[in-house]
């Protein structure tokens, strides 16, 4: 099997986009040098294969880099073609269907938990309900199926289970239940966290609210 | 071929997304029925196909719904397989590249050209400078190729064009020649409007710049 250190994840514990890349790496079996940077102080090899936006994750296959992990998930189903599983359907609709379900996590999902934890009063609240929104529309695309498109676990699965490692921090913070108002995503959770390449790929949900205290100056 | 009113596509004449996709289904050869949205009176038809984002272009095939432009592409290009050319190249590598400059115009390429009309004095020149920065960017990736991805015309390069609508504009208001900034990028410009795929399906810039003049009441 191809692997070691013809493929290296620059990446950081805490980030929900790195975790994307983990998992679908841990799905598809592919060996890697992982790499923690320091943001603060990024790494020349960093700056030098992310030019762009300077950002992790960065995923190096032989000497060469892919940015942005939505990107990097699809790269590795492409690359890897052949480890099962197949991480996209193989039917047009289905794959677009998965796009845009990534997509939206991308344009909505982060700015809106992010939102929750930055805000107070009023102002919290109004970003607490637009959340629930949020996640009430996944729901509406999972209905009664195990995985978000489709019969099994991939593409959108992998672009928005990461962030339910930051529910225990927006509960704690906006004093709720995200489990309660949203039960199909709940049981979502729960399924896809049988997955042993999800789990061990998610940041830790305490260690996360530990992290944004202390990003907050509590 | 397939065509006719089994595809829908729901758009606005002056969408540079909008555009991404009629030069798709242009390039692939798709016959569609072209539906003209009003924005402040959007369709019922718009709301239902698009209830997330409620946003053009919305390709519809078959009665079914697909959303946001770069995935509208890539969809064209994989549900019409069989029609020549590949809009996405087969190499995985190069498919991520195509799919990061693509995204890259998203976050980057769209509000930075917007600023630049939406900003006055001081904060415009900054705006101008970021641009100009952005489409160096490009210009790095472009190199000594004809087009931005592989030798040829394809979904990186799809994602970018319709925005070159905005430089009749944006060189008026900024008092600015992005074609003597950025030569590379204008000899491609030149390059892909010798398609008539590219050329009839991009706003008319004049229009556009009578479009921002009467937005900004002037």
């Amino acid at each position: 099997m191809e692997g070691g250190s013809d493929v290296i994840l620059l990446d950081l514990w805490i980030s929900v986009f790195g975790a994307r890349v983990r998992i679908a790496l841990a799905e598809k079996g592919v060996r890697y040098e992982y790499r923690e940077e320091n943001l603060p102080n990024k790494s020349p090899l960093l700056l030098q294969m992310n030019p762009v936006h300077k950002k992790i994750p960065v995923l190096i296959h032989k000497g060469k880099p892919i940015c942005e992990s939505n990107i990097i998930v699809q790269y590795i189903d492409e690359a890897w073609h052949d480890n099962s599983p197949s991480l996209l359907p193989s039917d047009p609709y289905l794959r677009a269907q998965a796009r845009f379900w990534a997509d939206f996590v991308d344009k909505k999902i982060y700015e809106g938990g992010k939102k929750i934890w930055t805000t107070k009063g009023e102002d919290q609240q109004v970003a607490k309900k637009e959340f629930i929104d949020l996640l009430k529309m996944v729901e509406g695309e999972l209905g009664e199926k195990p995985y978000l498109i489709g019969e099994s676990f991939g593409f959108a699965d992998i672009a928005l289970i990461p962030f339910t490692a930051w529910f225990y921090t927006l509960n704690t913070i906006g004093n709720m239940s995200i489990e309660k108002e949203c039960p199909k995503l709940a049981a979502w959770v729960k399924r896809c966290m049988e997955r042993e390449t999800v789990s061990k790929n998610l940041p830790d949900p305490h260690k996360f609210y530990e992290f944004v205290m202390k990003m907050q100056g509590q």
